[in-house]
């Protein structure tokens, strides 16, 4: 990558950071598109994000910020959502409007349907089981909701989180045979912390894997025990890395299209 | 240069950043010293360095920040000052304290000195004449002090910024041959913005420019008037991108030694 005078910042704004993955793939797609950026990391604690805000506002060459963990739902409640944002309830990316606002939108979903396109994991018709009702759990079954599942089951320890997921995806798509409910399923989408400890028991019941089905994590790992089982129970399966090169895309129009 | 989840970042801030270079020297430099850090260009227009500072706080991989024209006495201002910027009165370089406040230097005074020592440009014992009293004439001029000239004349249009440098100069280093004045000299220092114009024709009687002597033009190009009557005039003569380049290794070495 190189530096100039008028290059302009994208930040990737979380904590942690250090783990994080993606710049090689923001530097190309960048310059493919010949356009004059950097994809950076910023480590910022959570509870944080509006205060950087407010300093990186009259940083002229500033582009936008990527939000991740912790600081999707602040992202969402300091900028103007667009539809996908709202029906998500959280947002990824920020950039300013013409009247030096934040905007926000959350390409989450659309990274989601991408990536399991790519694998060709199929949603519609089926009976799909997502796991997690958190921030990226609503992004990823209002999008699911969108492609017309046969069933759309949602499970999470939190009943209070369950039940409101269900009832926001049955308002946006009133069609949808959508419930709260852990059973066994066709397609299953991971969107929880399961299987990231070093716990090599996972704590579901080993038959909700669909056998000769599919399984996708959202987590940005190869080796989680969620694809490990169902490697062994011959499901098509991706994980989290997949969405995030989707979202490259995604998050570079966003950012650069018309500016 | 490859960004990664580590990458710390160091900002140059200034109004305008366009036209601001270095930045592969300084990426060469923190390869070189196997650091992983990225120096990149920050817009930020005048009087909004405090409300930078105070978001860029939080950011927990940010190493510090380079300030450029017009930050440099804001900087001196809101950081803790060494030794060098209380001279200077201004400041070039911030850094996070161990407690969490900003420190900062000024780097431009031994910048200057490395670029003179490596131009074969000799202070000690000659007639030394600096154009300007604002703030890289201030850094500059203690710094000549330093370097026990025959005598050191100092002019600005502004005869009140010119008596307040020759006084400063005078309580720092007692012993100097320091006065307000314009004339002949052995050693001519620009640190004005004359000679950056279109016009052609130096506002200042050509004799000023010493027959076989030397001169420096701290602006950062090759091609201004001063230069070229000065090279007219067989000068040894230097201009700031070797004072900029010398800076590199000062500013690294600031942000980064023990951290």
């Amino acid at each position: 990558m190189v530096i100039r005078g008028t290059t302009r910042l994208v930040f990737l704004i979380g904590d942690p950071v250090a783990h994080t993955k993606g710049y090689a793939a923001y530097a190309t797609a960048l310059h493919d598109a010949d356009i004059d950026a950097a994809y950076l990391p910023m480590h910022v604690p959570g509870g944080r994000l509006q205060d950087v805000l407010a300093g990186l506002q009259w940083a002229q060459n500033v582009a936008g910020v990527v939000a991740t963990v912790p600081h999707k739902l602040d992202a969402f409640r300091l900028g103007i959502p667009d539809e996908a944002a709202r029906r998500a309830g959280s947002a990824n990316v920020m950039r300013r409007s013409g009247t030096g606002q934040w905007e926000c939108t959350q390409v989450d979903g659309a990274g989601f349907l991408a990536a399991v396109d790519a694998a060709e994991i199929v949603l519609t018709g089926h009976h799909v089981q997502v796991l997690g009702a958190g921030g990226a759990g609503r992004a990823v079954a209002m999008s699911i909701a969108e492609r017309g599942p046969a069933t759309l089951s949602i499970h999470d320890p939190d009943l209070g989180k369950q039940g409101d997921l269900v009832a926001a995806v049955a308002q946006e798509f009133p069609g949808t045979n959508v419930r709260g409910d852990l059973g066994r399923s066709e397609v299953l989408i991971n969107c929880s912390n399961i299987g990231m400890g070093s716990d090599d028991r996972l704590p579901l019941p080993l038959d909700l894997i669909p056998i000769g089905g599919a399984c996708y994590d959202v987590i940005n790992r190869a080796d989680t025990m969620l694809l490990r089982m169902a490697e062994q129970r011959h499901c098509k399966r991706d994980h989290g890395r997949s969405m995030m090169l989707a979202e490259v895309p995604l998050i570079v129009d966003y950012l650069f299209s018309g500016r």
